[in-house]
């Protein structure tokens, strides 16, 4: 069985692995205090071009985003999502466990536009029962989305600007993040996301780290006390460290934008292929997640060799499905799909 | 600087990291449901002897503890502790976070006695106003404690039968499990410990592993759903074969047991070298945590040379301190030290 | 101006007032334990045949709705309401302040079927990553609903059938209880309610009542511990006895079901003159709320005299508006609106 | 049976009765926003002599404290109080339910001092690992305390400056507030609390109210969007005028002050029965709630007469109890008490 079916299927680039195994015996203070995390977060905030920046690191994503949000909200407010956003559907309801409301807004791609934001402001502070409805509190947005999307620099822009104008902290989750970063097309920088939004994170689980997030509080009213909320959700490490090795290891030398390229592009040639094949996609992605439409049959065929995720019944024939690479993904096993969905 | 101030100072022990370098790119499914996990569920439950027992790794102590505990308590309950429990004091309020009262009792040495709990329930109960007050839902303990100090097999037997015939369940914080079973004195084995517990868990993060908790729900009517609530909480780690490689490197050959005697015998050497120097102990404790109480001018002295850490003034010229052995502490550092007690 | 933009404009029925003032100087232990809330109770449980039933008395519907359905949820769980229910979108997010999530159903009358119930089930548990979902956990509706519509005995059977089998608690507000059992074509007894719904509360704000709901448990098992969680929420009133006396002087000689009949009149009436003018009605209601849609130009007219709610624009030429009679709209009021509805 | 056992044993003060009466049938705008609500807020803001002073109604003391204290806190932080302090023990969690740890103080008689709270904030912000533990955000006192006992002028100014100074709000609970301003002895005016404290409330239920406590934020910083909390909470009465009109009833003419001075009259006679007897008393107070030390054989005579509420055992043969008085509190009732004593 080869596996495409999750971008976290296999450990952590070897570079990650030795470089912890390299200083395995050495003593540090616990909690993300030591010096393998500052010299990570002195490479973090140089590429974001920012100085003001405080960043924290994380062992997931669900962590990350329920730690960011709830930091942020009064409790009366809740965070403006894509109806497809992370944290609204596949998070066991880890945002309303901390008392908030996820404010979903529809959409198609999983991308959210500026005119939807002013929107849900204005729906709410028009209300004359504003009081008895959740107060939008902040935006969360994902790039590349739950569908591979991307946002481009003028999208962003425009949020950014909305949010900003309405006093609502814009929250970037980068799960994904190098896969974005490194797509044909995208016209984002990480120093644009930095200066565009309030708080991101730079996913490391998905991108080569056995694990690790780090998220970026690049708006300083928001960085108050930020420790306290980690250790309160159980998420700081006592040996820190790790976390600060891994981002050293994937970003002192670019290998990070290195190993993301690479799963953009193996991604490119199965989408080529399906494509070749005249089989539609659920949506546009350029990135490591792709969502072929593919009839039935020819799924009982591909699913003998191959591991992907059905996404939706399409119609009576034909399903979506996910096939997504990765910072792993063996060229040689590309080959084998590729092949295998000439022959279909 | 040699650092004794706690457990977690170094990496993981080399058995860990290379059984984690082996696998590093086999592919398995995610979220703790791969073979290895599989496997090392199975190991933790023969060591336990109880088949019934549910097994799930989480990456750290509060966060199983919140877990455990939230899964447990009705919204009206809380959770009886020791007043130095780590969940009372060290959480920054996690459990509270979760809408629970953590129920104090004293205690001197870190421990709690069925006699207390008993007490405490009574009193609750017997309350004509009992509904205006926080319901005692469940027992927290922690073996070796916060204090380094053990139960008895007589003890632990004891506040198992109080919990039980009062239907509060018993949850035992083991994050120095191993510390504590290879203590000189110590009377209990894990199985003990399974049998008179309905929820506790093995420490890997402070016994040798990079990171991970085993919690091992014993009581069946405790085990519903507990996947909902490790997700819920971030706890569900993406790449969940991390924990079970780990804790099957620890396991499967005793390595965990024998680490953990190597470290109490570490702590041993420390204790009886403060006791020829005649120093008093703050708590008696026959684990890798040692509580010397010293002079402020020989404490300047080992400062120079070793991190420890401070515990609490004890008069105008003592303080107690602690000083940490671990699976990592060399023999050679340890041999330092007590000449440097020695001679002070 | 004459108010016809809610049914909690004016005080109290007299009786109630009467009897509160009667009784003003009596001694009575607090907490609601004191002989006219006992009475009470017995009362509801008679009109409810019920004697297993437990009968807890709230100062209001937001807080009835928060305590019930905390109580019955285990943290990942959620629960199902139509998307229109008073829970999801009035009430500030006060499920989500407990912990849980809203999962929502659309509706275009404020219902929802058996089906939909079995279908959010089965479409959890169908789910390989069920986990990672918040599971549903129980049903609310309301009768009548926010949109004045009411459940017939078929379909409350139905639903009720269907929660049962999946093993999902059915919660039925019943804020305007009243006016729904009151309103002609209505099928469901109080009786049927309360043996087709496991817990439902007495709506007395919208009554009759200075404020109050009654909480009838009809499902043992979701009885326990309940003033607990009353107390918890600041939902005890200290001096309790205002509520059982208040649902004595409503229930004790039918008056909560003259009144209530009066104000569904009312509303017919209302209903009629609409009706005769061509207007038709965003909702199809029978209850004491109406929802007509009105050309603007109309509206102007009428505001002028009577106050009434907005409640959607419908094209750009007309609005759909609330008029709600209650217990104390007075019928000259009401001749005095037809009028002028008939000169519209 | 008469009942000294709390003073919420009656309904209101006719005055009060009858201006709810009296405008029964007038249609108001529900919520608070009505003009009786306006009038009343008027009047309390004259009192404390602060214009911008923002004033809500609420039903009871639990949601004041509760709602309140979330508006304030951030999630990492917990509320200084004394241990003996209504929202540490008889509120069963609600401020645990909403995520917040109760820093408890020790407290001989209710009160806490400057000096206490600027310990435990240097002993949280000395401590190196501060981010473990809750941060003091905020400082809760009552007055009358718990104990009946009341803060001087110089410790409230104290008291304040203290908190100020270290940027902790300041929130006095005053669901006795009337007992506390008519004491003999008492030193603090209504407009002194308010200028010294940052929110503060009025307490209705135990002083002449059917229910209710006027909340007043006195620090326009904790102000913001305090009506969606009040709402969240279950705590937005529909019929909000009933506050208005009952803190109008009793504010506009002083009989507030009046009823409570005749409270606090008839404690001190029957302190002074008890003083002529010998009595010790466990709590040295000047207001409505007397706790006198009695011997076990003469309190089984008082019980054949008179509720009172048990406090504690003192010794093998004597009991501290709490004799209440309040608004209600007949003359003649008294004077039969202090017979009884006399001849005890």
């Amino acid at each position: 069985m080869i596996r495409f079916e999750c971008d976290y299927a296999e450990g952590a680039h070897p570079r990650v692995l030795e470089f912890l195994t390299k200083t395995n015996f050495e003593q540090t203070p616990g909690y993300s205090v030591d010096p393998y995390c500052e010299k990570a977060r002195g490479i973090i905030k140089k590429l974001c071009q920012s100085d003001r920046a405080e960043v924290h690191f994380l062992v997931g994503g669900t962590q990350a985003n329920t730690i960011v949000i709830e930091s942020i909200l009064r409790p009366h407010q809740g965070v403006v999502s894509a109806e497809t956003g992370h944290i609204s559907v596949h998070e066991t309801g880890a945002i309303e466990a901390t008392g908030h409301k996820v404010l979903t807004l529809p959409s198609e791609d999983g991308k959210i536009t500026a005119a939807q934001v002013r929107e849900v402001y204005e729906s709410h502070w028009n209300d004359p029962n504003a009081e008895h409805t959740v107060q939008p509190g902040m935006v969360y947005i994902s790039n590349p989305t739950e569908n591979g999307t991307l946002y481009t620099k003028k999208e962003l822009t425009e949020l950014s600007e909305a949010c900003r104008s309405l006093g609502l902290p814009l929250f970037l989750d980068g799960a994904r993040m190098g896969y974005g970063l490194a797509a044909e097309g995208n016209d984002l920088a990480l120093a644009d996301i930095a200066r565009l939004c309030d708080v991101f994170y730079i996913g490391g689980t998905k991108v080569g780290a056995l694990f690790g997030e780090a998220v970026v509080i690049t708006d300083p009213s928001l960085q108050k006390d930020f420790r306290y909320m980690i250790k309160q959700h159980g998420g700081l490490l006592a040996k820190g460290r790790l976390l600060g090795i891994q981002f050293m290891a994937l970003l002192e030398d670019g290998l990070y934008f290195e190993i993301s390229e690479h799963a953009d592009r193996m991604a490119m040639k199965i989408k080529a292929a399906f494509e070749e094949k005249g089989y539609a996609f659920l949506y546009e992605s350029a990135t490591n997640q792709q969502f072929p439409i593919i009839p039935d049959d020819k799924l009982e065929v591909l699913k003998k060799k191959y591991a992907y995720s059905f996404w939706k019944r399409v119609d009576d024939q034909r399903s979506a499905v996910r096939f997504c690479t990765s910072w792993a993904t063996r060229e040689e096993d590309v080959e084998l799909l590729l092949e295998d969905i000439r022959s279909l």
